[in-house]
């Protein structure tokens, strides 16, 4: 279960009924024509999940049993849903096989993450949706040199690819006989972690990615039903304020939370941060911060600094360990005694309302999701509701909330630099 | 070395002379008059690298050489800086003991951590200026029981404490005959880390400390000796700017930087998020990034979002490593080979140039620091480059810098919730 409320600030906006009814109906809209597809992975991408559990049998290295480590090569939308799935789902210790990140360019975390693997235990996916991603194409071949693998023999089994059908890395994958699972073409990458993109690997990685994707379906379902207005609501008050209230930060009280604050910030800049049709810039920025660590860091500019800023707060009502702090007294630093006997759960959720409290004080815009615990069901919610959330926003701003002109011309001087 | 540059768009705000020598006399005034510390600490510490070299020889502990792994239980300016130069130092496999940070009262990340250690091979260093930080406080109760540490007997020697003169946890550590470290009473927090904070734990840790302080006592010498006038520069530029470009976006390129992106963070929020003197709430808002993978993040809002942001740079133009793309040619994704046989090294520093080249031509503030290479010597000049331009840029904006009165609302409640 995820429990959302808004605070005084953030409902003292008037709703306005048509803007929310519009972005409801444009949304809606592009779900049935099937315009956009992400909407509907929460039950297309179940088909994911039986085939990882096919190849679980079929393929003979998958299926020896000395696979215990996973190689994702992705970046971006290739690689932070993952990433913030399986952050919190291991967090708990669960999951049968390690997934490890192979993402940037930077030739010193290359080395390293390659140094841990050995062939023998290893599978590597390849994520993109294109296949040309200079970093994922660079990372994978030095993946074939460290690892001596032949991918016209056996080795072919070692390696997924999970890209568009018909893109070049899906005729790569023809070519050489490699596994792959496509993504659909209405789903763009950052919208991609209930896709085979996200459900393979953790499926493969032994989580619950049935609860996932039910969880995610559940609040979709109910949503196009109507009976999630919160969102509207929230969305309105966003768009309303854009200007105002430029920056949505996102508080998440659990380090295991902080690569689901990547993935946000992702969505959130990537699919807002356009040029509208009436050729004004617009957007709102975003920015995670984990509590309670950036409480010594984050929240003295949002009480006293300029009031530029709606803060989202995100909490684990029940982390189900119960590590304690004991009751031991020191002499001299007796201050804190209080909190002895309290377990650190206890602990980090008081701190997490007495922020809350205090931004709300200060008269800033602030809402709370609240997991009551940590699992799949949970995570599939949040991501759907974050997802939907960025759809309606990008409707009401009239910006194209689906692709990313901005990066082309970064990728132009790139080619055109050594071309030249 | 490091090599600053700023591009036309950044240089192209007149400079108000008048200003920048205002706020240069205002931070020389505090130097001199030694109201303000930190700008004496790269002299000042040394004695602390002297006193660890001693201490490896006089803690039995230490000098048996069964210490491998040392627990730093700090928060914000306890652990931040420490961090930012563990993660890059420790790139490069240099050190002799590894560091372990507990920070957040986050009970899974407590026990994971806790589960890593063992007592044979640990000591733990506290680090809080006051004692009275609860995560701390908490964090070492936990590890004493865990651990069964007796203070009063020879674990004593598993301990020290870092804290400010007089504190709370000074007169624990006199208690108990712990090893105490010392913070200067004119040396805030975020401003400490070249302080006993960390020069204690990196000296431990078997870093060249001496060649960080020397770093960064070139650089401060330098600049108020009159010859770094460029920071003057920036930080007109930023308090001229401060209300259309509100958000200063550090983007770095490696992985190893993240840690110091997390440091400028809280150097830049909490220094410059103030009501200044005139009971405004000002402020410019701190974002830390990573390329390359940022990329595919946050560059489409940077570059096609409001016109809200300046971007700098952060590069190394030597990582040390060979890393190369191998010289394979893979069936239908031959479209990245034109980097095959190019270093990593290569590639990600063209990456920053063609996204930082994007930016300029679409009008962004974009200005460059580039390491020579990594090491303590450049670390520390960085360090005290952005502690420097910190407090030239609050001395502009007339707020106090040094203190952080937007905090202690929190505490209030958190204390009252409990106590009622």
């Amino acid at each position: 279960m995820l429990h959302f409320s808004r605070d005084f600030n953030f409902k003292a906006t008037s709703h306005h009924s048509a803007i929310m009814e519009t972005a409801f109906k444009v949304i809606s809209d592009e779900h049935k024509s099937g315009k956009i597809g992400y909407y509907s992975l929460t039950k297309n991408s179940l088909i994911h999940i039986d085939a990882v559990d096919k190849l679980l049998h079929t393929n003979t290295i998958l299926s020896s049993g000395a696979i215990t480590d996973i190689g994702i090569i992705g970046i971006g939308g290739s690689s932070l849903g993952i990433k913030a799935i399986d952050s919190l789902v291991s967090s708990k210790g669960a999951g049968t096989r390690k997934l490890h990140f192979f993402e940037n360019s930077d030739p010193i975390d290359i080395s390293k993450k390659l140094a841990k693997l050995q062939k023998k235990s290893t599978i590597f996916i390849v994520i993109s949706k294109s296949g040309g991603t200079i970093e994922t194409t660079s990372i994978f071949k030095t993946a074939i040199e460290h690892f001596d693998l032949d991918l016209e023999k056996e080795d072919k089994e070692r390696v997924m690819v999970i890209t568009d059908k018909g893109s070049a890395l899906s005729e790569f994958a023809d070519h050489y006989g490699i596994t792959q699972f496509n993504i659909p073409d209405n789903v763009g990458g950052r919208f991609s972690v209930l896709s085979a993109v996200g459900i393979v690997p953790l499926t493969l990685a032994g989580y619950d990615t049935k609860a996932l994707l039910d969880g995610a379906d559940s609040f979709v379902t109910s949503f196009f039903k109507g009976e999630e207005k919160h969102i509207l609501e929230k969305a309105c008050f966003y768009y309303e304020n854009s200007k105002e209230q430029s920056i949505n930060v996102l508080f998440s009280y659990a380090n295991s939370l902080e690569n689901l604050t990547k993935w946000y910030v992702q969505l959130w800049g990537e699919s807002l941060g356009k040029i509208d049709k009436f050729q004004n810039s617009v957007g709102v920025t975003p920015i995670g911060i984990i509590g309670a660590v950036d409480q010594h860091s984050f929240l003295q500019l949002l009480i006293e600094g300029p009031k530029d800023k709606t803060v989202t707060f995100i909490s684990i009502e029940d982390f189900e360990n119960d590590l304690k702090v004991p009751d031991i007294s020191l002499k001299h630093i007796e201050k804190t005694d209080f909190i002895n006997t309290k377990s650190f759960n206890t602990l980090i959720n008081a701190q997490c309302e007495a922020t809350k409290e205090s931004l709300i004080q200060s008269g800033i815009s602030v809402d709370s999701i609240v997991f009551d615990k940590i699992n799949e069901s949970n995570i599939g919610a949040v991501i759907i509701y974050y997802e939907l959330l960025t759809s309606l926003v990008g409707a009401m701003l009239q910006v194209n909330t689906y692709d990313q002109p901005g990066v082309e011309l970064g990728k132009v001087i790139l080619y055109k630099n050594f071309q030249g």
